[in-house]
């Protein structure tokens, strides 16, 4: 049978994330007809135990802890960054300019100046960029981006969309890179998961009016000290959309008992979508078509009608995990990289969601309404 | 048998809120064991056959076309004003002037300072006020509050507050009276049920930013002319509590397929709140001192442990009904007007939401944060 | 103004459904423009104090301590029973030999051969009767049956009914009448609510098959000693309908944690639909006829479309209480004695119920299917 | 680094559970740190072409179309049979008699007696055995059992268990395999699910009491001929378990609009829990522990607090997937093979469920309660 080409891949991080990703490479080729196949080539760690244990359980051939080994290594063609956030933009860097695509977590950089170089470094480089807005994935938002394309909706008038968590809400909890005043936050951390749906479903936002809180003022630091903490905890936003609409968006970390409360309402001339997160498997629909009497929010359980969950389960009901959202992600990537598509969300895109957070910042620091 | 003093009522108005108004004298009495009775004394209607029929069917003996016949009649004790907004004020400082307790549905006035005249010459009189935010009379607010208040939630960080229809959804609707520059929008109109709200369960606001939002620019008047609509279809505001936390407020009226979506969530350092006036008779309420692993948001289902629903059926589950809150609305005048307690809600109060309402105007228009 | 004609009302107990029905008298004649007006004439209550008390809130103008007053008064038309079940029938017998309409709650009688003396001998003096099987009265019942008979939904083909509660799931909780062998048991006491519903919205049950158990085989009686219990604390059956379709109904009172599980959910060969009266002002409904991928269960909430919410409420949304149905029942009670149409639920129906109840009993005693 | 020991993989089947097994395997050895690795050694399909493309994207290395070559074929270890259900038997058979594992998908066989084969050849050869009832693997239905059996509902009393969907709902659909008496049927099919998570979390089942209805009695087969469908539509029961309780099972296959209502409810004297597998992150729990005026229903999202989540993702509210839930079976099966813990849900347990559906079938026509 014809050999499909392969891809070395050489992952930075064991963590969350670094997991994450080895599981979206090994599902993507198993579920996806990929033109393409992975190979778990090298990863890479600071700590060597923590290299070599999870190189044994996911299959990695070689390991190392000096990640500039894995950008020198021309066996290398992909290069996934799951390191802490300050360190995304060195990495990128060298792999770009190592002729390797990459695949980086978000946030993209802790500035959307570092985000703007990396982006065009990668556009110089003519390589391919992926970053893990993952929500995005899901066959339900694809609907619910199709739907409004096709104006079932009808005009866009009005937006609600959040993304709260409470794993910052107890005060007892440590100052982490989290808290830097250099790309922390509750908006830079999952409010911008809130603003890259807000315009993969409605359009660019155009003007925006922020408002950033921070509750906690001082935590602990791991060594015993007191840290002031300047970054938001809660940090919200009225927007505009060039589509005319207007919305909010709400960005939470300390809102306590909510573990993914990633959610948006779309109201529209002809009907409405409603979807959480917490039940991401449903996209809840009302239509001022149906009949008087008649009408009511649909509640759309995810199913083969809606790709790519067909290729998952032949039979709807059965629903996607998380984890399945990055094997969608490394899907796309890997069809950016055959050149059968663009890429879903490349570092251009990460940039942009960078600039989103930091002109909010900056109008509710400003307490004036900003140009996004 | 003791005989309760009666207390003659005079209602001006006989559509949705007049019938509201009568269904609550009715249905209080009888569930409650209230200090007074009450007498349908008369009914004021503009159109005497609507005035007769209605007389009819409610049961009152009297009826009159001209409303200042139920004010001068030395007879009547409390006078319940449900005509259109423009005419409130009017009646209201008449009937005080009489010397009457005055119940007038919300809006208390179009402008904040026909709120005020209202409020003072009320308290000049020594009359008992009572203004229509039946929200707040939910036993399942109660519960909010009073958990709020015995410290259950702990320090309160962020609240959200919203108060979404769909009532001007459609563009081909009619110029109406809630369209009117002064005192109409969505804000004005449902918007102010949210932020009675707010301040019912978390205490006084001290700061806004508005932002308001006109969608649907124009309207036919009901002479087929074009209409220029200036009052917001969507209304926003960040706000800020005296007690420390801060939130977002909306009022949506083309909110499509959303019929009473007057929902809030509370998030404090122990615990967390939901509602949704969709479901009314439950409370959503997470807590932080759960055993792990069984943490989680707990359906709360209104019964006799959440006062006065006891009263209205000793048996939980049943659940009360939105003309049920209107018998608790007018059993808590009731008792007022007894000396029992104060007013749960009076011109004065509703004086407080006119004023927040304008400030939100004001600071949306100048696009600034505004003392409230 | 045409006076309506007057009917006086006495009514039996002062309990949870005496309450009830003074709710429904008073509320009916506000939300309904009805034939009739109701007067509260005499309350009877075996206690003195009781019926005094409750005279003074309700409304009553007499009191007696022995119902055969009410029965004996020619002013008074309408007898309402909320007495125990066990006097039920002697009470009913004798308003029915008065030539009085009869409003009794249910269950009718213990036993099926009471209740079928008690209808044969209203249907013999010709007077009206109705039974207190309130959840029938409910607009999105109403609107189930309505879709059902208008084939929305195509063949009927598989029914699943309940109804849950846990009044007596614990197991301390004293030995009542309603464990009487005579009467008693989760079914008879809210199975037999899953029944009607059942045979409300899909017809007549032909066959049952019963399944009865006893969890809690002693109880506790006022006065110390221990009682056996014979009753079902749940009652099972599966049926089958007139209409071809099978399904299965479960009456249970110690089902710890429910309050008011009155569920269904009726399937059939176009759509299907699902309820709960925990959420009772929403019915859902699935049609096979949606667009592909566009297909749910649509949550519709009552509103004006959906008779006679509109006389309660203009706007959807608002949402009815346990005791607006009262007041529904009420009203085609009133209307059944106006002569404008047939009773809705009357003591035939009541009938029917019990002998159901009993049938699924003796099925479950014998082991075996029985006709129905 | 040590070498895990490799097992061998030769998958028979490359239809929807084909692909899940492959999914299973992937995904295992990534997120458990599993005693052995997997390799996808042979696939077997009948149609070469299938079997060359799939083994292409799933990354087998060699193809058959005749299945006894993995049997055959001394390296393999472990056999995973996906094909049809009258195949499994000699399938398994050959495959244990050859010394190797066998992974069978549900139902092991379309009757007791031949499943009652496998598992004894199984345990005669001593090789390691799992049968696919994947919903059990979900660490909320684990969460469940823990409680369960940790006294956390105190005594069960009461038990509710379905599994609708709406695959078999059109008439029109084709006579398919399911449909063959032997062994077909929706409790056969579906039912048993319902019946494993029931003995999963409440023990063993004594006494059933069946009822099987079929609801479209001829379909066209392929060929355009007409065939008598003699199984059940909807195939219910009444059950007694061990512990004391009782409670009901249905399994419906022409339920219109559902997908996945695999459901349960569970009644204890000091809780209850509720769950959906259309919300199968999710468990309802509610605990009479609580305070008054502050019960209810909980709901228990699923995190790392219920294992096997945290291996997943060391976040809450992420959420698994169909597919997960097959790494966890499968992850089981290697612990298994690796003599760390027994066989989750081996051929016995699987013939157990066959003798269920069958007892309760032979139940139904012959009308009586038997032992089970």
């Amino acid at each position: 049978m014809a050999v499909k080409p392969t891809l070395n891949v050489g992952l930075i991080g064991t963590g969350f994330m670094g997991k994450a990703h080895v599981f979206g490479y090994s599902s993507a080729q198993c579920v996806f007809d990929l033109p393409v196949r992975f190979n778990l080539h090298t990863l890479a760690d600071v700590s060597e135990a923590a290299a070599r244990s999870s190189a044994r359980q996911f299959g990695f051939a070689n390991v190392t802890t000096n990640w500039r080994d894995i950008v020198d290594d021309p066996e290398i063609d992909i290069v996934s960054i799951t390191a802490p956030n300050a360190l995304h933009k060195e990495m990128a860097l060298a792999a770009i300019a190592a002729g390797k695509h990459v695949y980086c977590e978000k946030p993209l950089a802790p500035l959307a100046q570092d985000a703007r170089e990396m982006a065009e470094a990668a556009e110089a480089a003519n390589v391919r960029t992926q970053v893990g807005f993952n929500y995005l994935c899901n066959p339900m938002l694809q609907l619910a981006r199709d739907m409004i394309a096709a104006g079932e909706l009808g005009d866009i008038r009005g937006y609600r969309g959040i993304h709260c968590e409470d794993y910052m809400a107890d005060a007892s909890g440590l100052f982490t890179f989290r808290h830097d005043p250099a790309g922390g936050g509750a908006l830079a951390d999952i409010g911008s998961h809130a603003l890259a749906t807000a315009e993969f479903l409605c359009g660019p936002i155009t003007r925006v009016m922020g408002d950033c809180v921070t509750m906690i003022p001082t935590r602990s630091d791991a060594k015993g000290g007191q840290r002031s903490v300047e970054v938001d905890d809660i940090g919200r936003a009225f927007v505009r959309f060039e589509n005319g609409a207007s919305g909010s968006i709400e960005g939470n970390w300390i809102a306590t008992g909510r573990k993914m409360q990633h959610d948006f309402e779309i109201y529209g001339t002809k009907g409405a979508l409603a979807f959480s997160q917490e039940r991401f498997n449903e996209l809840h629909y009302f239509s001022t078509a149906d009949a008087a009497g008649r009408q009511g929010f649909r509640r759309i359980e995810a199913g083969p009608d809606h790709a790519p969950y067909g290729l998952f389960c032949v039979a709807p009901g059965h629903q996607l995990g998380f984890n399945d959202l990055k094997a969608i992600e490394v899907a796309g990537f890997a069809q950016a990289i055959a050149g059968e598509r663009d890429e879903p969300f490349n570092f251009r895109a990460g940039l942009r969601i960078q600039h989103l957070v930091e002109t909010i910042h900056r109008s509710a620091h400003e307490m004036n309404w900003l140009e996004a």
